[in-house]
């Protein structure tokens, strides 16, 4: 927080005329260097700046994607739960989508191989870290195997990766394009490790996709806002990503297992998720229901919860509250 | 600039926690009273702040107006020549364009009243306020003419006003929205009258299609940045913006009449735009040729000339040598 008043002092001192004027489609180029330089670092990804474009947060790269790829009554392969913003983003293009059981560890193999066989889909879209809303995380196994059967099948994959540096257990992600470099688009996002409301994320893809990208966020917005960029940028140089991203996951996990262990304590099995929901909001615990996260039905067993954006004592007293509802519901 | 820093300030150290976290898809709601107050202040209109929705520039209210309303093959009308961002933004929706010549005083009525009686357009795209290429501005006669056609019609207005304030005969331009007001979608920007490169615009439309904003806007990008947005409300409750649009409006004005003197006293007539383009690049003087802003052919004897982002010097030696080009080419 005071960082970023500080970056965005120091930004507005020093190079403010060129912050609030109009820039290029693709990006801040120092903010894009880091990016890729960190992708490098990080995880051996042979990034270039020319292979990221900037964009306002993980959601706009769901646009973006769809605006390229999609026409009406086009096929998209993707997780059944799925991300309830992808299914958003994409419906408005008017797709047919089509899912794919995700299992503890990742896709239900068998039927995403008969998926991505049986007809050529635009992209399979999916999360392979710590996914929304199930939570779950691809093993390195079933990764190599999505890989295989994507380059197999040449079909592209659209990898969400908003969670990826978020992990609870110190060993870090390997994306799948890391296996697919021609065949896959990589989204991040600053929203989960530094500041959401800032609305930067970005795409890392061949330079052929970032081209059509290019074109699409100019009709789109023309750029993404410039003076945070910049800001943004200035705060990477002075503070520690790494270290930042540590404490976070840190913090997270620790609501996430404190979640987990007042779940396994207080909850009896078998209510309706809509009716948790209704009750739910009457005595002020929201949850997510998991219905609209099946575009093909289902997950009315499934309620969604957060653990990221509340204190231990919110989790504690929300869990009791949430107890409550679903006793009096059985 | 040194407002922006101030602004900036003050929003980071009072409000921080909440200008980096997420927030609603409608925008900011100080700065949505902020727009909605000046519409009535300045021109009459009884705008609401349900009736705003903030964008990122007016750009993305093209791309937001052709995500909700077209379909490929809608019709859909605009000026001729028309601005090439709208172009470009409707164009990945694959509608079918039809041309309406804009005479000096606005739209030719009689085509303008053939076509929208002719076929249903999904909307027509206007900008009656300093046009963008030709710099064109509707009379008030043919404001009015236009409103009681489209209502006559039952024809959708998309007017676009990112350059409304910045008048140079001190008499402000009433919206054809005022005489429409259930039936037009009005856009304004920051971008001319504060900063570009923050990219904050809104849309004015009545609250059922404001809904639609909504759902389109949060499928984009989830919300606009709202750190700027934050910080823009900021400096607007501390500068007086009309005191501000007027300096730069007239400086505008002063640069406008240099470029039309030395237009007058160095250009020979009939050449050909692309050439000028072309030789002009070579010599370091950009100009923009005509073709693209025609979507169905013409424009070759059209540029277009920026006199808002130079100062004297610059269009004074920017005019020499387009000169000694068009010279060259005659």
């Amino acid at each position: 927080m005071a960082g970023i008043a500080d970056a965005a002092r120091q930004v507005l001192e020093e190079g403010g005329r060129v912050a609030l004027q109009y820039a290029t489609a693709d990006g801040y180029l120092p903010l894009r260097e880091y990016i890729a330089d960190r992708y490098r670092r990080r995880l051996g990804l042979p990034a270039a700046p020319g292979e990221i474009q900037i964009v306002n947060g993980s959601q706009q790269c769901l646009d973006l994607v769809a605006k390229i790829f999609l026409n009406r009554g086009d096929h998209i392969g993707m997780e059944r739960p799925g991300y309830l913003g992808a299914i958003e983003a994409f419906s408005l293009y008017e797709p047919e989508f089509h899912t794919v059981a995700l299992e503890d560890d990742g896709p239900d193999l068998s039927a995403f191989e008969a998926l991505v066989e049986r007809r050529p889909v635009k992209f399979f879209y999916g999360v392979p870290n710590s996914q929304n809303p199930s939570g779950r995380t691809y093993s390195q196994e079933k990764r190599r195997a999505v890989a295989e059967i994507l380059e197999a099948t040449d079909t592209l994959f659209y990898e969400d990766d908003a969670f990826g540096e978020l992990f609870f257990d110190g060993k870090p992600r390997l994306p799948v394009k890391r296996r697919l470099p021609d065949q896959a688009i990589l989204s991040g996002s600053f929203s989960k490790i530094v500041a959401p409301g800032m609305r930067i994320g970005w795409i890392y893809a061949p330079e052929a996709i970032i081209e059509q990208f290019n074109v699409a966020k100019q009709a789109a917005d023309l750029h993404s806002n410039f003076l945070c960029q910049m800001i943004l940028h200035r705060y990477l140089t002075m503070h520690d990503l790494d270290a930042h991203t540590r404490r976070v996951a840190a913090a997270y996990g620790e609501n996430c297992r404190l979640m987990c262990d007042l779940l396994d304590d207080l909850m009896p099995p078998g209510v309706s998720s809509m009716a948790v929901f209704k009750e739910g909001i009457r005595r002020k615990v929201a949850v997510m229901p998991g219905v609209p996260f099946y575009v093909d039905g289902g997950g009315e067993d499934m309620i969604r919860l957060n653990f990221s954006n509340a204190d231990t004592e919110s989790i504690t007293e929300g869990m009791h509250r949430l107890a409550k509802v679903i006793r009096g519901l059985v």
